[in-house]
């Protein structure tokens, strides 16, 4: 961060997820902020310099203060720029925000995600893990516009990628998730999430994702 | 809860350090709160009732609302009896907190039990990667009284099971992962922790949590 020690500058990687969550965040509130790519593949200096414990992005800097995690980077939004605010302002229902949050952060994607970098017997166990995981999070949705009701907020955030990832990651995977017929509100959720104007225009292409994600998946494979 | 829909209760299991860090946060805040004993190799329907998505202690029953989750159930406490807090009040310092917090609670815990529940090469792994997360905490400890100064805090509750229970995994395993010459700045904070009035007196007993710890190496060395 040599060039600025103001402001609010963003280190991300144009497919991450975890980015995207922080970028979506940072437009709901209004905060104006210097976007930086890093090649996650081969990471730069200032990366290694920003977050040595990890090394992953996202990286929030602000006025010279590093700060990785994008469920931490949310809640730090959320206290410092505290108007739009992203979790609920009754405690009780934060801390049920903070719960389903980490449980997509946690649960559903890493079922998920491990359906693309798998095959046979561990892929067939992950599709079903990731379809008992969004069976609870279909039921928390609850027929709402968003999570938390009229506005998008913190868990919509967080559950982001299941509404413009996971089609591509199903189709990369060969693999049936989220079958809208059984999912009615997450499928309605998904609409709402990716038609809502702080994200509509910040999404990354869909055959470029396709294209990255079938090469990780033949990584992956290789890898087994 | 049938019985009572009014004030704190706290299911719990009593070797498990995630429940002991909601009651040293209760006691630390003077929150007074009824301790319902939970049997979690054969759970009662009330567990399944007040945590259907997981299953798992710690729960806190606040007026009748169940609440999962140690880290989360930590927040709220902080958030409803904000005297005597547990995270910095400063927005950055709280990011940091919660940053080291998830670290101790994730990285620190699973690679320290994993050297607990194996043996062989996944052991050696385990133990050299405990080690290296370690290393972050001491360096993070940087050899103040507690993590966040001279009042006990977040991260010491979160990190609370490596001042009181990793020596008798250690003794368990039989290995070696706090060695106090290599980390003097957790060597200092285990004493400090330990003998906190909060913390010092309600503690599973040593001989007990051998026991129970050895018993559960030997289920988890037969799986393998």
């Amino acid at each position: 961060m040599e060039k600025s020690n103001k402001g609010v500058q963003l280190v991300g990687f144009w497919v991450s997820p975890f980015v995207h969550r922080v970028k979506w965040g940072m437009k709901l509130k209004g905060i104006e902020f210097e976007y930086i790519e890093e090649d996650v593949f081969n990471r730069s200096p200032l990366l290694s310099q920003i977050n040595p414990v990890t090394g992953k992005v996202p990286v929030l800097v602000h006025d010279g203060n590093p700060l990785p995690e994008s469920s931490i980077i949310l809640e730090y939004l959320d206290e410092v720029w505290s108007h739009a605010p992203l979790l609920p302002l009754d405690a009780y229902q934060r801390a049920q925000a903070r719960f389903w949050a980490t449980f997509a952060d946690q649960k559903v994607f890493e079922s998920a995600w491990l359906s693309v970098c798998s095959k046979g017997e561990i892929q067939e166990k992950a599709v079903k893990d990731a379809i008992g995981h969004l069976e609870r999070m279909e039921e928390q949705q609850g027929g709402r516009r968003f999570f938390g009701g009229d506005t998008i907020g913190h868990v919509d955030l967080m559950m982001g990628f299941v509404a413009y990832m996971l089609p591509v990651w199903e189709e990369v995977a060969a693999v049936t998730i989220l079958d809208a017929s059984k999912f009615p509100n997450l499928a309605a959720w998904k609409s709402n999430f990716v038609d809502h104007p702080a994200i509509k225009g910040d999404l990354p292409f869909k055959d470029e994702m396709f294209t990255y994600f079938q090469g990780r998946r033949e990584v992956h494979l290789q890898r087994i």
